[in-house]
């Protein structure tokens, strides 16, 4: 009870709605020191400063905080100091029965993937199991190291991972339209596909087909505050992540739905050498914050998260509407399971296009603009594009709207001029 | 609050005190399933199974679960549903301010580690950061991949992880008395120093020495239950686990105290690339119970510890005493700077020997008997060998102490039989 009065008094600390204070927070004089947004400061995070960029970098996914502010009653956990102390729970599985539970019964309320008959091993994060797919499905006898490919333009990390292991028994071998007839190449193909696509938000399809070719799903974003969901997906090896579901990317994490039962070991076999499991006390904050997710049968939740998407979209669709210099993505609408309609899709990045032949590096122009977005080539898509992430916090979304328009109102100012100049 | 009040209901739930309910366990009838100890069973766990083994293979450190029960008002952490939801704490570092600055406390309350000017990085657990260690340390320029090695007998972990992950850049070699002079063969060494020693207690300094070797310090057992504390260790590379100093396994936290930048960047980076650093989650439980450990500058904590060890290795020995069948290791009574007193150690492991001829195979010899040890060979140890937990629950031990005093009073019938055979 203790613990708890002291969470309440620390999250009632005012930081002016632009930072939070911490239960583990540094204390100075008795008080939780806040920490605020990007741009904000002061001892209680009033201090805008104008002239600071706006970060619009890392796809920190803290657009769904406020709903978990307003639903701190329901949500809080308490951990007891004498919680799952051991290994194992349920034998060697490691994992929360109750927790699974849950994770099935979200899939099939969301309509998003088929449980049934699956197997799931969980991981810290996403990041921990895709490198443990990548493994699993590499173990097939070959007399050359398994191949990873990827269709452009594609999520950074799965390269930078793959490469950084050393493996013997795998390597990155990039554009997997160069390997969809190499079925003669003597080398097993493992394709990540990420639907939606990060960054520009596209459902996809594996690209390689045929015996020599594997696919590993990442889904992250497949949930209906991003994306439509127009069918339960059904692949062999599908990820998922609380990081891009509820938000909690500190948590670390994830889980796979797999088909095949040596896959599976292998998996649960890489993350038990690799870390012996998943934090308990992490499995426990899962459980709670699905069990707040499922209320209304997901609901209030996907609700607030879409709402809050969907608004950051239109503003952004309607400020670029009337710039000739800047585009971004176009995703056809498509009729949605879960909201049961035609949806308008709000991807949780947008993949901007510098249109002017002297823009060719498009990440400098935004920079100059006072934009830190991720630069295209990260993501193999050319310099001509920048990706920029719409779930950070309001602050940070309010930010990079405030700079798109002062390049947009540039922009009309030029023409304006370039009009005058060419009148007679 | 409602939470708080959710999980003492749970935890008053009476399991006879040979089990425990769980917020995030089965709940049958409304009620929470009691989760029993081994061997004993039914809904509130009071049936005893007499004929079941005693299983002290694992080193599950449960024998520490009574001191946080008792202390579970202090040590319980209300997680918030919006705690640190972020990718990021302190930019890049992905990592608690407040939990560095209380394991540095830590150290130095107990003396086991000198932590000025050394870096430190987070982990799931030791396990994920050991595999980090011999990562970084392989990366220095080289022809050949990095030998790693270890003296016998040795924790198995470091064979099995060293060559799951079948990098390019190292390799298993086994034992590191054969690499004391190989400066000549053009391989770093990465020596795995586990002091004190998992299987025997035993304090423990790297065998190889040299410009081409370097050690990696598992001091997971370095702490005042277990051992006596000669002096803070100061090694260039040292890991520890929150495991085996709280006992909480489930929880997965490690950390790695180091001298040197490179190898900290490169340990944060593995890090960084396997599970984008520790749940913070996890982070926040840790402080919670660094933070009662720390009340009284470890005295309460500690001697509840060492009190629980000391008084079953008084048991384990005084049983044994009157054996001629089997042994168990000697460690010399050493000064604990902790205790400031002469300490007989009591390691988290008895390492014991079937010493008559035909018991060649003393894992079998013991199992026969009820007791399901971990063979001695797994340690590189030999077959006369098996190690047997002593840091399980006191069921377990129990036990365990049932079935050796059954073997040990056999073992006299059997003599005394002997003798009225050989009278004249």
């Amino acid at each position: 009870m203790r613990a708890a009065m002291e969470a309440e008094a620390v999250a009632s600390e005012l930081c002016s709605g632009h930072g939070r204070a911490y239960l583990d927070g540094l204390v100075v004089d008795g008080k939780p020191v806040c920490e605020c947004n990007t741009c904000f400061g002061g001892p209680d995070c009033s201090l805008f400063s104008p002239d600071c960029a706006a970060d619009v970098d890392s796809g920190n996914p803290l657009f769904l905080e406020p709903f978990w502010m307003q639903n701190a009653a329901s949500s809080a956990v308490l951990v007891a100091g004498w919680h799952r102390m051991g290994y194992q729970v349920n034998d060697q599985a490691h994992i929360s029965t109750e927790l699974e539970k849950h994770i099935r019964k979200l899939h099939s309320v969301v309509g998003n993937a088929v449980t049934e008959k699956r197997f799931i091993v969980f991981g810290a994060g996403s990041s921990q199991l895709l490198n443990a797919a990548v493994h699993a499905l590499s173990q097939d006898k070959s007399t050359s190291p398994a191949g990873v490919v990827v269709t452009f333009p594609f999520y950074p990390a799965y390269k930078e991972q793959t490469e950084f292991f050393r493996s013997n028994d795998y390597k990155f071998l990039g554009d997997a339209a160069l390997w969809k007839n190499a079925s003669d190449a003597n080398v097993n193909i493992i394709e990540f596909v990420t639907s939606p696509n990060n960054p520009d938000g596209q459902l996809m399809k594996a690209a390689v087909q045929g015996d020599y070719a594997k696919a590993i799903y990442d889904h992250a974003y497949f949930w209906p505050h991003f994306t439509a969901i127009p069918a339960p997906a059904d692949e062999d090896l599908m990820i998922f992540t609380l990081s891009k579901l509820t938000g909690h990317a500190g948590s670390r994490f994830g889980w796979a739905l797999l088909k095949n039962e040596t896959v599976y070991q292998r998996m649960a076999a890489y993350v038990y050498e690799n870390s012996v499991g998943v934090s308990q006390d992490t499995q426990l904050v899962a459980l709670k914050l699905l069990q707040v997710v499922l209320q209304g049968n997901g609901g209030d939740f996907f609700d607030f998260g879409s709402t809050t998407m969907r608004s950051r979209w239109e503003t952004l669709r309607e400020a670029l509407s009337v710039s000739n210099r800047f585009s971004i993505q176009e995703i056809e609408p498509q009729y949605c399971s879960f909201f049961r309609q035609v949806r308008v899709t709000s991807p949780a990045f947008a993949w901007l296009k510098c249109k002017r032949d002297e823009d060719e590096d498009c990440y400098t122009v935004l920079k100059t603009a006072g934009i830190i977005g991720r630069q295209g080539t990260a993501f193999g898509g050319g310099s001509r594009y920048v990706r920029l992430s719409l779930i950070k916090t309001q602050d940070d979304f309010d930010l990079l709207m405030r700079k798109i328009n002062a390049l947009v109102s540039d922009e009309r100012v030029d023409s304006k001029q370039v009009e005058d100049h060419n009148q007679p």
